[in-house]
């Protein structure tokens, strides 16, 4: 886990954007964003691809948690409440897993545990294994 | 246009992702991301997020430029091939539009011309307008 | 519940395709459909279409359940175990619910208990009240 | 082609739901649907599972036209436009293809040429051919 979570502050992308994994492992996983200015789009709310970026983050750790590479191939997100201040939690569960392919649906809910937005992702699993030598 | 492209210029998330409206008019749209180090993700390719931001941002121009607020309640993106470097581009167009509803798909492409991702997205067309007051 | 029941069996495209609605409530429903030669595509296993409407009557149900109309406008659908005989049980569950905009998922399971799809369904509620005049 | 034709044919679901297949050839495939009262929902309008099965026949066929099986592991649909009578014409074009997965977008279009649903379906390739010695 924490090899794990190492590994995934070299996403500089997720790091820019101020997501923290809070949580990994086979399956599962749970982060968090401080929702700030940055954060916001034209219309004043946490714009929809810092909210991907969340659930994506959690996406990607549950199902890399179980040491070899998965990536991204498919992902569906609903937004369903807007979210202007708070906190944003993201969590990912694993709804099936085969050799080749794993589904997730992360929940990203705010502070009043309301739901913000709903994500399913599916990933395609390499056969190499993350490297975490320099981790 | 000057006025719309000044618009999104407020769209913090998208502008700290160094993206670039190029172009926008009713049901049209066309943004711009220069792949650097801070979009990468842990594996050395463009993290799903920045992706998804680039397309949302050429989504969220193309629907509102009708001069009425429009925001998304859902997004599907397929990642079909990995980027790593130069630039991405992704052009909006519309697919349908009635008065509540509007579809649009979102192609991203790199440098060759090849396909990144492919990004269908749906937004809830609201009854105000845009406030260009301060743009 | 009765009514509800009485008027999803005038959905021909559900019944023709040998689809009962078991339970019915405001943002719940389940369905079944036992699977025959009918169902299967040209590989022998249940055609997609056949899952979707399965997931799909469930959806309905559920998002139909508070009295007015509501219309599917997205829905996202995973496939994740060929399914080949027995019986297949769909359960449509609220996620969230706007004046305008509900959203469910739909887990297909089968006799085992495993998962066969995952369905993420966004219904758009309309004004007028169903008519069960003549059912 | 022929034998790709008289394969699909087995294809029991797409046939009792009256779905008939026009043209297919490598990443491009037609297919049509003349609505009939079966076909309908309780609203009496087109089942929403009746659209998902003429797109999923297209996206089937373009697929698996390479001769190899391919099957559906993601699909999303969007429903624009409210069909009830007339002629259903399903297109399906290839957007992107790999060794393992392959991206369609299926256009479902009315009579007078209005686009009803937009389709995205996502198939896995399998490295067994289509066995047509019974076709």
């Amino acid at each position: 886990m924490e090899d794990l979570k190492q590994f995934f502050k070299k996403d500089n992308f997720a790091a820019n954007s101020g997501i923290e994994l809070l949580e990994a492992s086979p399956g599962y996983a749970k982060a968090r964003m401080d929702i700030e200015e940055k954060h916001l789009n034209a219309l004043k709310a946490v714009q929809g691809g810092a909210l991907f970026t969340l659930a994506d983050l959690a996406f990607a750790a549950a199902s890399n948690a179980y040491g070899n590479a998965a990536v991204g191939i498919n992902a569906n997100i609903s937004f369903v409440k807007a979210a202007t201040k708070g906190i944003l939690t993201a969590e990912a569960k694993e709804n099936s897993i085969n050799p080749k392919i794993a589904t997730y649906t992360v929940n990203i809910t705010d502070d009043e545990g309301d739901l913000v937005a709903i994500f399913q992702g599916m990933a395609y699993r390499k056969k190499f294994p993350l490297d975490f030598s320099d981790v």
